[in-house]
């Protein structure tokens, strides 16, 4: 067990009955809540309810995917939170990914002005990145997470053993935000992850915890994402435009896969702007096209791509706002391009596929 | 112009356009918005652009009245901010009584997790209270505020120009806010209130300053209502009920006239748990009825009252919560009564009329 701790709260990695108990040794609730979907109520339930040693408590279900991460399914939870007659001194417990972490969330901050959560993240997606940071919300007007608050968990378990129940699709997804955090902050952490080329064999957990104290480094420096924090969003401005057009096709993406391509393009944007070097962007490039193959970008879309990128909440007066990298482990912010400059870095990802 | 300081945040009190001068001092925004309904845009909107000089805004405009103070509302807000491009750098500017600002504070809170807001109370009612103390939100699911946040406007405006605009039933609504404040904090306050026979000829810019200095006091010192805040909640736990009643019915009542009957049933429960002597009990109860009246609590209706205090968002472990009154001036949190002290209470009122 090892415990990261947070200016207001733990991040406790290993085994979930071991942080649940350090956890309860502070605090005290009379009334539990578990947030989960029809796959983390079958897969991982079984294992928070061990932890829990017989502690009752009662389940809110709700539908599995980032299409229902919005404000139909936080009406559902709400009233099923009144149903139950949950007051503030509850706990709600988030059983999942990344939507369940930011909507249970959200919903948990926003019923009856706030009840105490905690984010047991079942998906390395969510045990990197959406588990810390304090960032919760919904997706709202073909927006992602463009409603939503600030507000920390009250403690964050991260059990590996929630892995086991991933698809390799889904590690893949994960490890994006690993590499990251790796590109944005961390040179040496880079130099071991571009030597990664079977991710059959590789030692997750081994690559968690550093991955969540470079992310508590940048968020605990910005929590309200004014300045420094920003440099997380290298790889998603353009990475939510193509997850959010995708969401609507039928060969919708993951987080982690749209990010890389974001990723890829973005680099492009940070070589174009002399920040990065030409090897660093075809080292980079490389590393992922080699990781997660590659995926088509119609020129036919590219207007729906900006204009996606048009209502991303990280803009400031209509300008397209993006964190660059330049040698990996530095990282600029508020940095902007046009939309032919744009247009251009998704041409040079389309053309990768040669 | 008299300036009330709060630690993050300043109530400027009289007229706007001075108040407005001195915030934007400290502050620039590029784009600006007003949330306003039908009422609030006709009659009060004028004296506010006025103020800003000529600046540029937008309106967004919604349905006035309680019972759109809703998730439908919400989203109608927050489709017209994505729709006007609105970004973290906009500020919001709640135009208009409680309702307005509470879901338009909400609303500017949870956009992108968060815009700047300020509050221009228009009514007598939200000048005193809902404009201090950061709470927000919306009805939902029959319960009154059930889903909302926690969140500090950047500035407060309360002209007293814009009580021209309202109905006498409107200020003796506001009124009974004031009269709250002086029974839990203030006998002096009250002392001079309980003299007031006809409101027709009450100053009431002069009792608005005190009103916030009690109330400021109370919420400065817990502001996140987990004690002594709970001093507010005076005459809300059946008030509360009565106004999620009668909203439902043909003759709704106005928050402060729901808020009289609740603080005169809660008065007869301080009396009767021994905090409030038979006296005082008279002398409140006489004053409550010769300014608002009596309204006709039904028996055959007790049943949905105490069903609707069971659902109140006080509540810890199901009982019933109450904050009471001892002698005025002094207050009493964390008091609780069985559902036959409360029908009790009820019975109390209702023979008033007599």
């Amino acid at each position: 067990m090892q415990t990261i701790a947070l200016s207001d709260y733990n991040i406790y990695v290993g085994p979930i009955e071991t942080g649940w108990k350090l956890f309860l040794e502070q605090k005290k609730y009379h009334q539990i809540l578990v947030i989960a979907d029809e796959n983390t109520e079958k897969h991982c339930l079984p294992l928070l309810a061990n932890a829990m040693e017989g502690q009752p408590f009662s389940v809110i279900n709700i539908p599995a995917g980032e299409q229902y991460k919005d404000i139909g399914t936080c009406q559902q939870i709400w009233q099923q939170m009144l149903d139950l007659g949950v007051d503030r001194q509850a706990l709600v417990i988030n059983l999942g990914g990344g939507v369940i972490g930011d909507m249970g969330g959200f919903c948990a901050s926003t019923y009856k002005r706030g009840v105490d959560f905690v984010q047991v993240p079942t998906t390395l997606l969510s045990q990197v990145d959406a588990s810390i940071g304090g960032k919760l919300g919904i997706d709202f007007g073909m927006v992602k997470n463009s409603v939503g608050v600030f507000c920390n968990p009250q403690a964050v378990f991260v059990d590996p053993a929630f892995l086991a129940t991933l698809s390799a699709r889904e590690l893949r997804s994960g490890f994006a935000e690993i590499i990251k955090h790796a590109l944005i902050q961390d040179i040496a952490q880079w130099e071991k992850i571009k030597n990664i080329h079977q991710l059959d064999d590789v030692d997750w957990p081994a690559l968690i915890v550093p991955s969540l104290l470079i992310k508590k480094q940048v968020v605990e420096a910005d929590p309200f994402e004014r300045g420094l924090r920003k440099a997380l969003n290298f790889g998603h401005t353009i990475g939510h435009a193509v997850e959010g057009f995708a969401l609507e096709t039928d060969q919708p993406l993951l987080h982690g896969e749209a990010i890389a391509i974001g990723m890829i393009c973005e680099a492009w944007l940070s070589h174009q702007q002399g920040y990065l070097s030409a090897a660093d962007l075809a080292e980079i490039s490389r590393f992922f096209i080699h990781t997660y193959g590659h995926y088509t970008l119609q020129e036919e879309n590219f207007a729906d791509y900006l204009r996606l990128m048009g209502n991303d909440k990280k803009n400031e007066g209509k300008k397209i706002n993006f964190s660059l990298i330049g040698a990996p482990g530095q990282v600029h912010i508020n940095c902007h391009a046009q939309a032919d400059e744009i247009a251009e870095s998704l041409r040079y990802y389309q053309q990768l596929k040669a």
